[in-house]
């Protein structure tokens, strides 16, 4: 994926497509847009497209494809605090992609549907002599106002992640052949956690009204954690020793230490990073045991600009961004 | 663009996707979903891709095939008496789609975004290694209840359509090298009707209340008013000698008559047909003159099943459907 002639990603977005936002687009910063909702609610709009070759292999189980898919958008929903409510689905599909195909397909939206509590609005479907590309535009609910942004992070807040950093980077590495010598059980381990995020929904509603800011680990930490910064005018410190990692994850980066960058800079996680003010400690432990998901403690908010990440030492470590996304 | 191996689109949709419909859905069986907005309003939500090569042509300017994908999804909200709200936009590119690319695409957006009221609420951008393929999932607002719905047609209703019929299918086939011999004038008329659909807006919105069944005509007039029928569950009937005609269709078909095929089978009018009863014919010619959209009245609704289409002398036509879509 090499980068386009001319601007970035973001820089295209504020040069072309910002000027073009309504007022509900929050100014094309977030992931989401907010329009009004009946009953005081106002729904929570997100879209996310994956490309067979791209955002996954052609040869991912097919049923997974369609939760991934599914997943990478209740993710942004979750982050924002919203309960799913809907989706419409675009399928552009190449001409040899049948019917069974589609039952596969159609298998996994069925399984997440019930997993997640949401329903198929509606769509449009081409074929295209390009790659499978697949769009899911997800509808999700929250009370008006109280949706987590990007935009709230106050100096002095504490920045906290859900679950585990880095797995999902090692599960996509072993897949291009680029880590050997594990063992079965860590090998599924981290394919699994590529191939099927797990939308931190439950966690995100429990949030509301605890955290300043949030957003999904999607780009990867330290480039996630940038646009919340942005948006918020502040910087963020980080600690490399508090980041959570699952045991699978720490036994490989201890024989390699090198893949540490996976943790911060690896993308698809899809955990929640977010801020809460100091005193708000004990409410985020509280919303974490009541989603039954981890969350951990790893830095805080501050006057300045972008994010530093600090070794054992507290000396600032260097950090490749993996989470590169392309206009 | 042949058939994919196996079930054609409207069966892979009943089979595969009406199981995931959700109530606001519709059944899978319109353009659009609906769900419930703020202040007894409703949202009509509708997504249309277009890929290139299949779509539009390479060479089209690219200021107006963001117009046309824009206006394939207005003309979805059009048929259904919404008022445009807003969008979402996503755009798989290929790496050699640059910034000029950009200026020139959103330049297309930006005039119709003036032109007919709406803004862009978010997207996602992806690179693709195929065609550019790109999306837009509109969003208009209609009071609760007054959305008009394929399924509403009556027997005994009269059958209207809006503008006139297969200059679009005339300027494709112009495009593809098929039509010659024209002079300038009618040439450009007919590629600015395929390139430039004109959502009839303004008459959707006049219609809500007096028209008992609507949608747009993208796939061809026969092949739509099949969906107004199947949806309505009875047949309809129409005299090809009413079908209106531009002046430069009615040139092109005098002298080649087979051409009576771009007519009633031929894709990407974006006229609206709609139904309504005998006695709304005064109401119906009154939202005409105040849309200033030409509607003319074209055959009945009755018990049955399918589309029949009688010539002058009242025999049944044949009729070949070149509206195919596929999944």
């Amino acid at each position: 994926m090499a980068a386009p002639p001319g601007l970035g990603e973001f820089e295209r977005i504020a040069r072309f497509f910002a000027p073009l936002a309504a007022p509900g687009a929050l100014g094309l910063t977030d992931d989401v847009a907010l329009i009004d909702g009946p009953d005081g609610q106002q729904y929570v709009l997100t879209t996310d497209a994956i490309v067979e070759g791209l955002d996954y292999f052609p040869d991912d189980p097919v049923s997974q494809v369609a939760q991934k898919l599914l997943r990478v958008n209740l993710s942004d929903l979750a982050a924002k605090g919203a309960t799913p409510f809907g989706y419409l689905l675009v399928t552009a599909l190449p001409a040899d992609r049948g019917d069974a195909w589609l039952a596969e397909f159609t298998k996994g939206l069925a399984a997440d549907q019930k997993e997640f509590g949401m329903a198929l609005l509606g769509g449009d479907s081409s074929s295209t002599p390009g790659p499978t590309t697949l769009t899911v535009m997800a509808l999700g609910l929250v009370k008006k106002g109280k949706a987590l942004l990007r935009s709230g992070a106050k100096a002095g807040d504490l920045i906290f992640v859900s679950g585990t950093l880095g797995d999902s980077a090692l599960g996509l590495a072993l897949l291009k052949g680029e880590l050997n010598n594990l063992d079965v059980s860590a090998r599924d381990f981290f394919v699994d956690r590529y191939r099927l995020p797990q939308p931190r929904l439950m966690l995100g509603q429990k949030l509301v009204g605890i955290a300043h800011a949030a957003l999904d680990v999607s780009d990867g930490l330290v480039a996630d954690l940038g646009h919340l910064c942005d948006a918020s005018k502040l910087g963020a410190t980080i600690d490399y020793p508090r980041l959570p990692l699952s045991p699978a994850a720490n036994n490989v980066i201890n024989a390699n230490p090198i893949l540490n960058q996976a943790v911060i800079g690896g993308g698809d996680d899809y955990e929640i990073v977010f801020t809460a003010p100091p005193d708000a400690v004990q409410a985020v432990a509280e919303a974490s045991r009541e989603a039954g998901v981890k969350v951990t403690e790893i830095g805080r908010m501050a006057a300045g600009k972008g994010v530093r990440v600090l070794d054992a030492q507290g000396a600032a470590m260097s950090v490749e961004i993996a989470g590169y996304r392309h206009f």
